[in-house]
């Protein structure tokens, strides 16, 4: 006995198993996917109302469930319901199951409520036999297309429903096999070239097969295949495949699943016949005018092969050259078309996407979808349907895709730009840069000067490079995952960026990359050549491919007004630079959630004094360095405050481990005991004593300011005196001054005493009062644990839920590309964590740091502040658990502002 | 006003404000601590016991809360109470307070319930003054005695009492500059070489210091000078560093410090006085006789400070050229002790040691306390205790100190060795070691095979120096914490190793280490040189000290069985080869909780098969590779499990990243290139692309078999044909397959179901059916939040503390020396979490995961299998929340088991 999932007792059979659909009217409709699948759902709704769709039928979920309690047979009174399902049809189209003249042929579909992969596919062209062939190639008048048809069938359905296939993976597919063989024998090399005597041959040839394979004849009575493929369908619910998706998903296994059939219908039976795609609106731009295209005497894969110039379907948007337009040449149809995309745009409230076929002049609508569409479309439609009245201001936001955004604020390449890609990456920062490769952050700067655009190219960046990162217009590297040091970069910068392209081979010394690609052999990248980069498809390609200026359209302001409108989040924005914050407020940033202090580190003009700063081998030499560093971080700090002037800021003090900041090449640390009068082996000494096997587990963040206090005394220091400053220019700061790396309440405890001493100090000194809070992030496990105790010395609470998703999974980012894929592949996890923050594990730790924390102070402050503050799904993590506010990079504040506002909606 | 922290309204005063002790009776007792402190109730404890113990009063805790209460004054009552004290003092021992000719002296002293430090320092010889001085020089005879006590008076008077001190730290102390310019005015170097007449002088000079500071004499009333002193206890417990001491540990503000004020009594005031120390039996062996010495005509100082030969306690330890006992010296006195030990052991129940005085041939005990002693005393004691009828079994479980008994279990120095030191490090892995230093693995191995005992010497130790560290007896590294590497290596193997030693500057081309020495300036040890290790105390030291070898007492195994009939967890052991395997069973194991499969990969013989399966580039080369080590790692497991057979072992399949087994040098990757014909270039590319950031966070654990599947198959198909040829032995096998660092449920599932498969396809090809277990590490914090879905897959869950505290603290156990050491000495953190599970964060994780794993599988096993398994205070953790076994290094199996009995004991 095959073993069967456990299905509690089916409830008494309904005695309508089979619902019509057709002719305008239905049986079913939209609400009845449970029933109906899916597809069959989706079928009757149309019909019901009044589109033509091609008539049919749907056996229920029910008889699925009935089918398994009576031990795979079909219950009472189905056979009767489906044959006056055949009838209606028959009918309906006028032609007969079986006649050898006008036969009807009929589509079957599996459907269980919700899409599922392991299923039954669709089997086409059934009711095909001998007689009917022959008729349908007599009534097309091609033969060919007529037995290719045949063909298909038998191959589709010996292969699913009678089980012929190959007997292990090495095998060949056994029809494909005799397939190929065909094709060797007429000496062609494509199926397409096969004529209709070969594939009228090749028939037989099948049919052999299935009877060498099964014992018996390939049926030819319509019916035994109907029942055949019913079955089919049937079994395939309980497929190996199939459980294995309902267990990974919790589906249970009594929903069963629905069986549609349907009639074919063929836009290729003469001039009289066409099939085309039509959009109710334009999805590129959004505008409100149909689009799309046609061809008559056509299947709809003649469409899609690309083989003919398909027509257009407005004649508005004929070009002088190009053939008739639908709307001229089958005025009668295109009417029919026009209401029925009025009909199903009013029903379905949004922009369709709807497939046609015209048969001897009557159309049918085969089905009709939301339309994908581009970011500028998806937001100008959400806005002029609220105008339109058929959606109100809520809807509008809800549609909005809040990822999709991205497209509306970096540059792209043109859509019909020629791509030449020979290499694929990570997408890592989206967006289209082109640029000439540089292989050094110092080549970037050099090149930059000369006013170059160019792409940084390395095996991995670091914090070190970050002055050449900022003139490069992207970067690009052999590894590193979506979350590495160059993406997050990139991200926060705003540039494109691909990281992990496993396929390069970098190579310094010459100052080229080779990559062997299948398309272009290998291919050489010299220094100075020029490469185009897409960050959102993680595509490296060669030569300038041309940009497309994002254009942001006037709808996107008032769509923004009524986001704002409905979030309870506020969203800042993480920003290093005067220059970023500026970006950030022009996005809509209500201030900075994370401002990191060691990006300012590298400066050219400070990287010395930081590195004798951290080669300091006492507290006076290090005070020493300390003091020079002082005055250039109270400038960034001036700079950043002002231009969030009236917004929070939050500064985190130093963070990364020192030997970051060090030089690692003989050349460099050669260059840095010269600087500092230090001999190159005791620099090298004190550089090898600050290696560590796991940085990111390390020296650094707040155990730095407990072994060397007086680093975060100089950082405090910069920040109040800069506040005062601005605070003496009447303009409003509020500097919140953040602890990194805090597992233990007495971290923080010391912490928060130094900042609070050094803060009055200053304020003393100046005579001035300032506002100014101090809090930590919480991006350690142990820090979720105690947060009850961490929030008697905290005013606020920044989850970096970067760090805390690398703690919680023991995952380093910078690490995890070597198998994250493969996990993502295999569905060990469904989504990358640094990307999307995991609920179940990280979250969980998240809700009970913010539980704790609360506990102590309940009105404490919380925020976000790790790449998950960008992330649609994560915002509205953030949203339900009453964060305060969540911080992403500049670029991507409209989108958290969207997915808060989206949350808020949710409930 | 001076800050007074919070504290409640006091209680009403009692009536009695002073407790008198002495002559053989006491107002109080030892249980009222809260109300005497701890010394009085001590003092008072011993004189109701009828011990002679100078007399003396104490003056409760009540009145300092009152003198707060009071604006600082006393209450009233006081004076008249404490006048009655001092008479009952004079009265006892016949002298009066200014008295000149035969003047009291009394000592006066802070003492709240539990020892704090922060308060006020004891005062010496209150009483004296310039007739008290002269009348004490005359009774004694010893001008320089006299006034060396008062000089001493003075200085601790007018600094604690009087606030004469040095004005910032840059400043000498000003009794001690004094000091100083009185030795260079007699030319001596030491205070010793001050004769009376400048100690005379001296005084002088030191109230003329007091005049200068306070504008007043130097109080000569006895009485003036007994106030003063009790202002200053009671003022001392509201000092700024006794506040701060009282908030670190949470003691509340009223609980307030006694004053203990107690007769000086001297034991040099001629030959019929003495002082000494005496053991109520042998600290060192345990031996039941008194066990002491003392000096005739001697203060206390002088036993400690060496100058003379103190004369033997019992005749029978006199050796035949020393000086008399005291027992046939002063045989009353003697006999006086000999009682007061009785009746003190009896009454405390424990081994005392005792300090005593003679004064003009009367006995004064002046403490009691338990006494220190070895290991080895420890279990005779506690055990023979039990046989005297002292002590139950309970309570002799009880007295062990678990964590000593390291002492018994490893070899140690000769106590009386003469310790040349010239660094120190961590105490990383207790024991001793004697041996030539060597610098590299491979020289470990070659002096072994010469017969040589070695100690390697290295930066830090990696798993590639395994071998080596086989044959080295211990391990000393300038780097690297408590549980680096090198330590935990070397606990699991039972050696002695000191990590951390940062005063070593090792010179790897040279051949020799130099390390900086206070005592013996700059130090250079050659390869080949002889020093000895003392793992118990960080100490290196030069040459070769004399070792002495553990003795396991006889009572140690009666101890045992006590023991292990009253805990409830099982204890077993960490081990990865037969020869661990049977002396863990030595120590009592009942099984393995973690047998490292990696270790085995390290072996001369397999490496190399090893190094060629990570660099396959294909499954089907690596298949190659795991070929020639599948018949290693079954030999490894036979060995194993036949050294366990009739107990589980649990089997960890691979788990540290592949780049760990790569060589690293330019010299090792050459000789790799040519055993595997293979270019170098394509070697080193490949072992670099291996490389990772954070190997902790990186590809390792069950992440390696989720890429690479086929290790683990090798890895289980080893195990199980193992079981099976044992079983056809007849022997019990009970294998326990272990999956690391796991996360996600699917991981587990997907591994459970491999290892189901693959142990399912051996047992059937032998056609024997074992019985075996597939469980899992919990070792990150997201696997003990999902835990209750990772138990789905689970038969057992081993809790892996290490990398569940690396991970929930977000810190490297590598990387940790540089700053942990400082976080504990600044309190930041109490403990080394590495070596005492903290309770708080990764305990709350572990009490989660156990909660949510057993909420799925009531009888889900647990153990623990991280260092902490081995740490007393750690095991009574895993006794509470129901662990079924924890797991150490085989040497800490008697640890655990003796911790795991009073855990028990204890709930």
């Amino acid at each position: 006995m095959t073993t069967v999932t456990n299905r509690p007792t089916t409830p008494p059979l309904s005695t309508q198993l089979v619902y019509r659909f057709g002719d305008g009217s239905a049986e079913g409709d939209g609400s009845m996917r449970d029933l109906l699948g899916g597809k069959g759902a989706g079928l009757a709704e149309m019909s019901g109302l009044g589109v033509p769709v091609p008539p049919g039928f749907t056996i229920t979920t029910e008889v699925c469930n009935a089918f398994y309690a009576l031990g795979r047979r079909y219950p009472g009174g189905l056979e009767e319901q489906v044959r006056r399902g055949i009838a209606h049809v028959e009918k309906s189209v006028g032609a007969r199951f079986g006649d050898p003249d006008n036969p009807l042929l009929v589509s079957v579909r599996s459907g269980a409520r919700v899409s599922m992969p392991g299923m039954m596919d669709t089997i086409l062209n059934l009711g095909l036999n001998e007689e009917a062939a022959e008729g349908l190639a007599r009534r097309s008048g091609r033969p060919r297309f007529a037995y290719d048809s045949y063909r298909r069938f038998i191959q589709m359905y010996g292969d699913v429903v009678l089980g012929v296939r190959k007997a292990s993976d090495e095998d060949p597919d056994p029809f494909e096999a005799l397939l190929a063989r065909k094709r060797e024998a007429a000496g062609v090399k494509e199926d397409m070239q096969l004529d209709a005597e070969a594939l009228r041959a090749l028939v037989q040839d099948y049919k052999a097969l299935v009877r060498e394979h099964t014992g018996a004849e390939f049926p030819s009575d319509p019916w035994q295949q109907l029942w055949g493929a019913i079955a089919a369908v049937l079994r395939s619910w309980e497929s190996a495949r199939a459980v294995v998706y309902r267990n990974m998903y919790g589906y249970p296994a009594d929903w069963g699943t629905a069986v549609t059939v349907q009639a074919m219908v063929f836009g290729n039976l003469g001039d009289d016949c066409a099939t085309g795609v039509v959009f109710t609106r334009n999805p590129s731009t959004g505008a409100h005018h149909r689009f799309g295209e046609f061809l008559v005497n056509a299947q709809g894969e003649d469409v899609v092969a690309g083989t003919r110039t398909p027509q257009p379907f407005l004649e508005s948007a004929r070009l002088p050259e190009s053939p008739a337009s639908l709307e001229t040449s089958m005025p009668g149809p295109f009417a029919e078309i026009e209401r029925a995309c009025e009909r199903l745009e009013q029903h379905f409230a949004d922009m369709q996407d709807i497939e046609f076929t015209i048969q001897e002049g009557k159309l049918w609508i085969l089905q009709t979808r939301s339309g994908k569409r581009t970011g500028q479309a998806m937001v100008k439609i959400a806005v002029d349907m609220v105008d339109e009245g058929l959606i109100d201001e809520d809807e509008a936001v809800r549609r909005i895709d809040a990822e999709q955004l991205n497209e509306l604020l970096h540059p792209v390449f043109a859509a019909n730009a020629k791509r030449e890609v020979v290499a694929k990456g990570l997408a890592a920062a989206p967006g289209a840069a082109v640029g000439r490769v540089v292989f050094t952050p110092a080549d970037a700067v050099d090149s930059a000067m000369r006013g170059e655009q160019v792409i940084l190219v390395r095996e991995e960046t670091s914090p070190e490079d970050i002055e050449g990162m900022k003139e490069a217009r992207a970067f690009l590297t052999a590894r590193g995952g979506t979350s590495s040091h160059a993406a997050v970069v990139a991200r926060g910068m705003g540039k494109c960026c691909v990281t992990g392209c496993s396929a390069l081979r970098i190579d310094y010394a010459r100052r080229h990359f080779t990559v062997e690609s299948k398309s272009h052999g290998l291919v050489v990248v010299n220094e100075g050549d020029v490469i185009s980069l897409d960050g959102s498809s993680g595509e490296v390609m060669l030569g300038a491919l041309p940009l497309a200026e994002p254009v942001l359209p006037a709808e996107y302001e008032r769509l923004m007004v009524w986001v704002d409108e409905r979030r309870h989040l506020r969203v800042r924005a993480n920003a290093d630079t005067p220059q970023d914050a500026e970006r950030a407020r022009g996005f809509g940033a209500e201030g900075i959630g994370l401002c990191r202090t060691e990006h300012m580190f590298f400066g050219p003009d400070r990287i010395l004094a930081v590195r004798q700063m951290i080669l300091s081998q006492s507290e006076a030499e290090r005070r020493e360095a300390l003091a020079k560093i002082l005055p250039m971080q109270r400038e960034d700090f001036i700079g950043i405050l002002r231009a969030m002037a009236g917004y929070p800021v939050t500064i985190r003090l130093l963070d990364p481990p020192l030997h970051e900041f060090l030089p690692q090449t003989v050349d460099d640390i050669a260059d840095l005991s010269r600087a500092l009068g230090m001999r190159i082996d005791e620099v090298k000494r004190r550089v090898d004593a600050l290696h560590e096997f796991n940085p990111m587990l390390g020296h650094r963040g707040v155990r730095l300011a407990i072994t060397f206090p007086e680093i975060y005394e100089v950082q405090v220091r910069a920040v109040i005196e800069a506040a005062c400053e601005l605070r003496a220019e009447q303009l409003q700061v509020a500097p919140e001054i953040m602890i990194p790396l805090v597992g233990l309440e007495r971290e923080l405890e010391r912490l928060r005493e130094l900042v609070l001493r050094v803060a009055e100090e200053v304020l003393d000194e100046r005579g001035i009062r300032i506002e100014y809070a101090v809090g930590t992030m919480i991006e350690l496990p142990r820090a979720c644990i105690v947060a009850d105790r961490i929030a008697e010395h905290a005013d606020f609470f920044s989850f970096g839920t970067n760090d805390l998703t690398q703690t919680t999974f023991g995952l380093s980012r910078d690490d995890a590309a070597r198998f994250l894929p493969v996990y993502m592949t295999q569905h060990v996890i469904e989504r990358d964590p640094f990307v999307e923050l995991d609920r179940d594990g990280v979250g969980a730790l998240v809700r009970i740091g913010i539980e704790r924390g609360r506990s102590t102070k309940p009105g404490l402050k919380v925020g976000i502040c790790g790449e998950h503050g960008g992330n649609p799904a994560s915002v509205v993590f953030c949203h339900e658990q009453a964060f305060d506010y969540v911080s992403c990079s500049p670029y991507r504040v409209p989108i958290a502002r969207v997915a808060a506002a989206q949350a808020a909606l949710a409930g």
